[in-house]
């Protein structure tokens, strides 16, 4: 059983702030300071070059890949790290097309992440004449599988509504369409548990920097389904990813694996932290992350509910239904974000009117969730958000 | 004027140690130490999400861009930082290609680094019928530009002779048989002054973690032609080269200018790496860098060639054609540069038979060249490349 009390104390938190932005950058977990240290001063200052083999900077993105593997229910030598979500995301989808011919149709949601959305446009520009974006209603996802779509290309968790989806109920579907799937677990991995083999999941793809607290641009992963991994071609053949990368052939072969998603040289600095991160992660028992997670949450819904009656739930009450996040809604809703955040708790404004709040077991407390509640009753109550310093539009992340 | 003996002391190099493979990986920077650290704790753990306005995070891939710009001849913002240089390719390729309809040949040299051709097969098989990439010895090249190629991918130096082409006359003749060009600066950025704008080159890209000494896995660059930034499609649209990537809208809308090339979270603290290594760059005069290159690689190779004659030249003699490393040939290549590793003098092998030395004056002395040279020779004088232990195949980097 998980002590969170224990992994609380693992990580640098501020003096005096409610963090509930761990759904956006995970805060620093303070092993991370000496490890990026050591890799930069002992690994990089001393070994200089050999410390791809001597440091195993090398094997970092398949050593890597299979800690995360442990996350998200995937296999043994199947998740590769490297690069950021969106070209995992363009991989992943290049390959289920290549696969899936002639279906030229890749199906999304209007719930997920814009960046998806946009890779899936720029390459079925690429692809040309046919090729198409299909986005549908979030209820609407089951019912658009049919048998025109080549891929589904869907994130499990809503980045604003904090609404999960039924990962083996969308797959199953997909499959019976003659579908792949690809499941972006941006607001999954480390957020619940996730069963990709169990699902039969095609292709999986996440960032390490929100729940996984790598950093600010930590590296990506992508899961490729063993069943699949001879014969997703990579559309982004890069040497890391060559069968014989030192081999320096003129002709592309790629590596056995998923080891062949992988692309360029891998960011040894970023993916220190990371390491750092997954110390504390081979400790966790996921099935308590999870129960802890809806407690968190459900103290934060009734608290919220109970005191400030002109904030809307976004976020399904239905704990099937929920990732590890809160999400209210009101018109209003970026000043009182500002007004959140001058007060010490900080969580997220989503365009166009959404406040939102990640609840993330290893380092939020009951305490942090009560002390939010009181903060956010007193900015409603006072109309705290209706002042101008608040109302100043600026760039938000 | 540059003082070199004053840039050599900010470097971390190992006692004992002949450090000539800085084009492979450059050495660490020692204000890079106290950089990262800062940026690991003082950013990412106090700052948290607010970093990426209050540190500024969000507009580095930009600033840190125009930092190398000065390096590399380039325009203000025309140069944007991210992702590895195998991703950077492949932008510039499918943004070319595209911009060049309907040409469908990509031209390289067999001098290239073999990522940029894998780049370059994935994409004409993703782009499917007629796309074809041509591969040319290097000294084909010039004749080789006819009006059916698209865009010439030309590596300017070569990784492992050091041949360094032509930048302005190859760019000359693409233009008047109607290609682009796309240049890589893998080793030219940082080992010899490069003058994009003055050769019209049209896209270029380059990579960080050699000459310009940000670290193992440091984000790459790419050089987007003025003219051209409002016309190159990015093919890999990210949320980070979208024209208001806070809005979230549904739609893909590029960025004005290079920008649009951003696709992903930007690596914070790889960058910051990098940050510590532009310090220095900054105060570089790059035609006294270049003098000090020729120096330096003219005094080893006088000295390999009195001593070792069983060695063959591969670079040329000739300054012109020459970049910033002396490479030999020899059958036992790989062996004899086990043996120079295990006495202290790092250099490289590529397959088949070169042993490559780096030569970069910010940290490069003449006492280091000496060293070199008299161990070299102790080495061929004596076969020490013949015994067992440096013999063992090992893959190397």
């Amino acid at each position: 059983m998980t002590d969170f009390a224990q992994t609380r104390a693992l990580f640098h938190l501020p003096e005096g702030m409610v963090y509930l932005d761990g759904n956006s950058l995970g805060p620093l977990p303070k092993a991370a300071v000496e490890r990026v240290a050591r890799t930069v001063r002992d690994e990089w200052g001393d070994m200089l070059i050999t410390g791809w083999n001597k440091a195993g900077w090398m094997d970092k993105p398949m050593n890597v890949g299979n800690r995360i593997a442990r996350l998200i229910g995937a296999e043994k030598d199947s998740v590769a790290m490297g690069d950021t979500l969106s070209i995992k995301v363009y991989q992943a989808l290049a390959s289920a097309l290549e696969m899936n011919r002639p279906r030229k149709v890749v199906l999304s949601d209007s719930g997920n992440f814009p960046s998806d959305l946009y890779m899936a446009q720029g390459l079925c520009k690429t692809l040309g004449e046919g090729y198409e974006l299909r986005v549908v209603a979030p209820e609407e996802v089951l019912d658009a599988i049919d048998d025109t779509v080549a891929v589904t290309m869907i994130t499990e968790v809503d980045y604003r509504t904090g609404r999960k989806h039924d990962m083996a109920a969308i797959t199953a579907r997909a499959h019976a369409k003659g579908a792949l799937t690809i499941w972006d677990l941006a607001h999954s991995a480390g957020a619940l548990p996730v069963e990709l083999a169990k699902a039969g999941a095609d292709f999986a793809c996440g960032c390490s920097y929100k729940y996984l607290n790598s950093g600010p641009g930590g590296p990506a992963f992508i899961y490729v389904a063993p069943r699949h991994q001879e014969r997703a071609r990579p559309a982004l053949s890069g040497w890391q990813g060559h069968d014989a990368p030192f081999a320096f052939d003129l002709d592309y072969r790629p590596a056995r694996g998923a080891e062949r998603m992988r692309v360029g040289t891998p960011p040894i600095l970023q993916l220190a932290a990371l390491e750092a991160s997954l110390d504390i992660w081979d400790q966790v028992d996921m099935a308590a992350l999870r129960t802890r997670s809806l407690q968190l949450t459900d103290l934060f819904i009734t608290g919220v509910e109970a005191t400030c009656p002109s904030l809307t739930l976004a976020t399904p009450r239905d704990h099937a239904l929920r990732g590890s996040q809160v999400s209210f809604r009101h018109p209003e809703g970026y000043a009182i974000m500002q007004a959140l955040i001058s007060k010490g708790v900080i969580g997220d404004f989503r365009a166009p009117d959404i406040i939102r709040f990640g609840f993330t077991p290893l380092y939020t407390s009951d305490a942090d969730v009560t002390k939010a509640v009181d903060i956010l009753a007193e900015i409603m109550a006072n109309s705290l958000w209706d002042i101008p310093e608040f109302k100043t539009r600026k760039k938000v992340t």
